[in-house]
């Protein structure tokens, strides 16, 4: 392929635009901005697959995308039609911030912050049943990937202990326990909050239901920062309703955006924020992390972080 | 003194009724409960001085304290009039619920719950610009008495950096730098959010006054815990009302009890909590939690933690 310019340090191009976060990523990498008729690499910003080069030049070796997830670049065939390219996503960049977001709406919750906001006069004796603590809890933590595995030491420095859920079953670090998801049911039963961030699948669909939530106790929240198909929204909101669990954290809803209207914007013990657990202004220094790092590996000409893999469609 | 019952384990009595969570703890220390006149110590829960026993025993030696400040014991003459004892506080017992809840404080206003919680419709966009992130930020602890030490690695965990003001400016673990109390004026101009943790004096009065406030930046949040006196209340309640930071959490006011009608009540960047950071059902359990480990200490004639000095008063 192409050979990198006289000073050796492999070029990278920028776009749609040239953002001064990512040129100075791309610096701190150790590569050479550059254009991209003359480029190694194309680091993208932009999220919408329709605006991306249909013809890539040929030095163009490895193209980092800015989405965790990349069905949509797959769903436009983007990533199809370039099959020279090694194309990484940026899956992993942002499990910190979604991770501390569902942090932050459990420990809300468990020290009753949205009852402190609706109180207008200082009744001390009430909250003193309603406060409570993450230390000493034990917190399910639905799906153990970026997001799960990076809320897990969040929890331990408040002093809750995690039980984690993941496919195999197999031990999870910094987790008390791990139970395969074949057994998620059971843990309802013995935890005292559960965190679902977890894929959206067919079998994980309504996997908090019904029966989970009865499994509860009447201190317990749920937070889910995953999709919103994962929770039964009629269950929940009846739970909520008749105070059988302590509260929900939603990042995302089902349906989404929830409609103007719907219980889940009146019942004060639920937290609804709108899929912004994320934020395009936290976003992007996150990516920039992300493509700092992955720069540096391409220069070295170690594994880059997050590959996709074009047979397997993510 | 007295000698110890036959089994050679040190007796220690409850009062002023018999607690299970302090019989569990006392045992776990390896120690013998007894009643008071045939005991060689005494673990006090109950909160009123004019409730203390009078006389004690000439067996016993050691008295433990339910509460972290002995002020009001002092004040009711309970531990001079006792010179042979040994007595022991609570102090330290409650730092790390008192952190929890200012870290859960400072956690859901960066995260803009308080906004979201007023919210009744799905305005994505218009919360992109509001959500924060403690990764990254920086966090003026002032005061790294035992609440300020326990908030470190909780910031810590979600990626935030410390700066601790302390008295003698010696540095404090964990802290990326220590400031000395008499330059804390110069701490609110370069970080992101303060905490206010520091014992209330003269010298700390209005700590956080209109000048301090100027300093900080608009997404800055100010979170008390320690006691209402050391935020100026008034210069507080303009800033939050002209935006000019990002919002208050506040588990101390001045006055306090806050009364009816108060702004903050109502400014919606504003959280309230009454005093509640410590509540009795989370004080219990952490009280066993000190008791065991001082009967412990007791028990294998170590020094024990909390040590009152008679002489300081404290």
């Amino acid at each position: 392929m192409s050979s990198p310019e006289p000073s050796g340090r492999p070029r990278v191009a920028i776009g749609p635009t040239t953002d001064p976060l990512l040129c100075d990523a791309v610096a701190r990498g150790e590569a050479e901005p550059a254009p991209l008729d003359a480029a190694d690499a194309l680091v993208w910003a932009g999220n919408d697959p329709a605006e991306f080069p249909a013809e890539l030049p040929a030095s163009i070796r490895w193209v980092q995308l800015p989405s965790a997830g990349v069905e949509e670049w797959f769903a436009a065939g983007v990533i199809q039609s370039h099959p020279q390219v090694l194309w990484t996503s940026a899956a992993g960049a942002f499990s910190a911030t979604v991770a501390e977001h569902a942090f932050a709406m459990l420990l809300a919750g468990v020290r009753a912050l949205p009852e402190h906001l609706a109180a207008t006069t200082w009744r001390q004796r009430d909250f003193f049943d309603k406060v409570g603590t993450l230390r000493g809890a034990r917190v399910a933590i639905i799906g153990a990937g970026g997001i799960g595995r990076a809320l897990i030491p969040m929890l331990a420095a408040v002093g809750a202990t995690v039980v984690a859920v993941n496919r195999s079953g197999r031990p999870v670090h910094g987790a008390a326990e791990t139970v395969p998801a074949d057994r998620v049911d059971d843990v309802f039963g013995r935890v005292d909050h559960v965190v679902v961030a977890a894929p959206a699948t067919g079998a994980t669909r309504h996997l908090v239901g019904r029966d989970q939530l009865a499994a509860l106790h009447t201190r317990s929240w749920v937070v889910n920062v995953a999709r919103g198909s994962l929770v039964d929204t009629d269950a929940l909101v009846e739970a909520l309703r008749d105070n059988r669990i302590g509260g929900a954290g939603l990042d995302v809803t089902d349906p989404e955006p929830l409609p103007d209207g719907h219980p889940l914007w009146s019942l004060p013990n639920a937290i609804v924020t709108p899929h912004d657990s994320n934020p395009p202004s936290v976003r992007k220094p996150a990516y920039a992390e992300h493509v700092a790092d992955n720069v540096r590996r391409f220069v070295r000409g170690e594994d880059l972080v997050a590959e996709i893999d074009p047979e397997a469609g993510y």
